[in-house]
């Protein structure tokens, strides 16, 4: 059996997290049961949601446990075989976790998919035709439900959820906002993925500031928004909102780390007559295949080219994580495991 | 005709109201065009939204404009009537304001409205069977709609939207705990409301605090609550939520005055899956009918008989608001014209 190269969360962080949190480790990979196949990943993909799995307390899903390998969403190749409907060479997504290699029970129901790379590049599995695509689509088409003609905003605009948003507002004919951190970020977000503005949080000291660069860039104010981050940049939002604004709650990234995240006007709530509805897309499983379906075709057909920032090397996942933390992937992080 | 005495509003509040605010001015009765009624009020509905009206600022509705009467629901008598549908005598509800007298153009829907007195007081058609009742209905049917056996929580619990809430509540099998402000008030929604519990929030000195006392009257967690205040009691409920938990939000009359009004906690949004929905009643006419139906029968079944807190005559309607603003009222506050 392969050697494999298992990361794991060796303690918790006292407040921001450091690659210090994590520790390699080394195993055979074990003898396979019946039912079980061994991955090889190409891809083990980063997003946000694994920083509040890092902390013990109480959160939507269990803490990571200490000790063993981290979780993650992984794509590759099937090496070994156990189970009749799984072959040797067939490209598979799974969560297999912050390693090389990974056993899955493919007796589960969904722990193992094909995936078809003739049309769509095996890295966007991860991503826009993934688990941050189908987050934007639930967010857009399930509890913002834009109507066309209306102007929806998204926090984090460049990364894997925010341009993912992007395409689908446009495919819906909307008026699509993003708010990013750095000029780079921003022109990508409109030159590249078709924005019809972005605005660079970074250059703006207060939510008052930007909510002014906000009136600006949403001159029929806002109907809809995605939150990806919270703090300033909901503040800012909620003093532009339009009565019977719609707003998916999907990451409060800027309050990780432990830092006081108040909301600073929630009398909008009711003065807006607005919605707040926080969400986490694997507990909506039954819009996976319609979100899917929709997003594999955009991408298919080239309307929607979504970047990635590839770090190579398992080793190298810890601190690729703590760049995303900061901001300073571009797009979809992923880390390339052959 | 007769002599009118009105209360306009003078000038707006720096920040807190006072009874200073308002005037009285007296002028006659104009002669009755063709379909407009007088009408002689007998009660005045005294209610938090209308503190929201004093300011100048951007709301939900028009600001109250100075040097008119002051807007108020009121029920009284016809007592020259120039439309064929309403006849000297009969009793009615209609937007009169803060006067003795109102003429109420008749032929625009929805502008005066006969009402039943035979089984139901009529100063009950301003509270549990006006407003007030089907804004607790809205909020807990339309937007908390809890599963039986689930646990909601409300503010103000002892007014006339939390005492209806409570009503509409326990009729369909839930647990109601309410917040409150004094032990009186405290005794009256448990042992005459029949809420399961109520905390008096005078006895909490920060949010934290007042979630523990929630803990123990809510053993199983909060499914739904209905927000009238905001402030220390959203903080409070926040932390004590279920997962999908569902906030209607009515009002915020803890930050009417311009204090600042935070949201401690808003990662619950995400954390817990939550939904926070702002409305306001008058904008889902479309529910009125249903929701009068069910608080009618509650009332003439004497399943409910919520109090009132009448203060007599017009000239002390501003001191009564400012008292019901600082919660010194008990129930329903009314003020009786005749």
């Amino acid at each position: 059996m392969p050697t494999n190269h298992i990361i794991v969360l060796d303690h918790r962080p006292e407040a921001a997290p450091s690659a210090g949190n994590f520790k390699m480790i080394t195993a055979e990979t074990p003898a396979l049961q019946e039912g079980q196949v061994l991955v090889r990943h190409h891809f083990l993909s980063l997003d946000p949601y694994m920083r509040g799995r890092m902390n013990a307390g109480k959160n939507y899903a269990q803490p990571q446990p200490l000790g063993e390998v981290m979780i993650g969403g992984t794509v590759g190749e099937v090496v070994e075989s156990h189970h009749p409907k799984f072959k040797m060479g067939e490209t598979v997504l799974c969560m297999g976790g912050w390693q090389e290699y990974s056993v899955i029970n493919a007796t589960l129901p969904g722990a193992l998919k094909h995936i078809d790379t003739e049309k769509i590049a095996i890295s966007h599995y991860l991503g826009a035709v993934g688990m941050p695509g189908v987050t934007a689509w639930y967010g857009l088409v399930k509890i913002i439900h834009a109507k066309p003609g209306s102007t929806v905003t998204v926090s984090a605009a460049s990364g894997a959820v925010g341009s993912a948003f992007g395409a689908l507002a446009k495919a819906r004919g909307l008026r699509v906002v993003g708010i990013a951190g750095g000029k780079a970020k921003c022109h990508y977000v409109v030159n590249e993925l078709g924005f019809d503005a972005c605005i660079d949080y970074k250059e703006h000291p207060d939510y008052v500031s930007l909510a002014k660069a906000l009136k600006e860039a949403c001159p029929n104010g806002i109907d809809g928004h995605f939150e990806n981050v919270g703090g300033m940049v909901l503040d800012a939002v909620m003093l532009r909102v339009n009565d019977f604004a719609r707003i998916a709650v999907c990451g409060m990234i800027a309050g990780y780390n432990g830092e006081p995240l108040v909301m600073t006007n929630p009398s909008v709530i009711l003065r807006s007559r607005m919605t707040l509805e926080g969400f986490i897309v694997s507990e909506h499983m039954e819009v996976w295949p319609e979100a899917l379906a929709e997003l594999s075709n955009l991408i298919a057909s080239k309307r929607f080219a979504p970047k990635e920032t590839v770090t190579q090397g398992l080793a190298a996942a810890p601190e690729a994580f703590m760049g995303l933390l900061k901001g300073q992937n571009f797009g979809k992080q992923l880390v390339k495991l052959i």
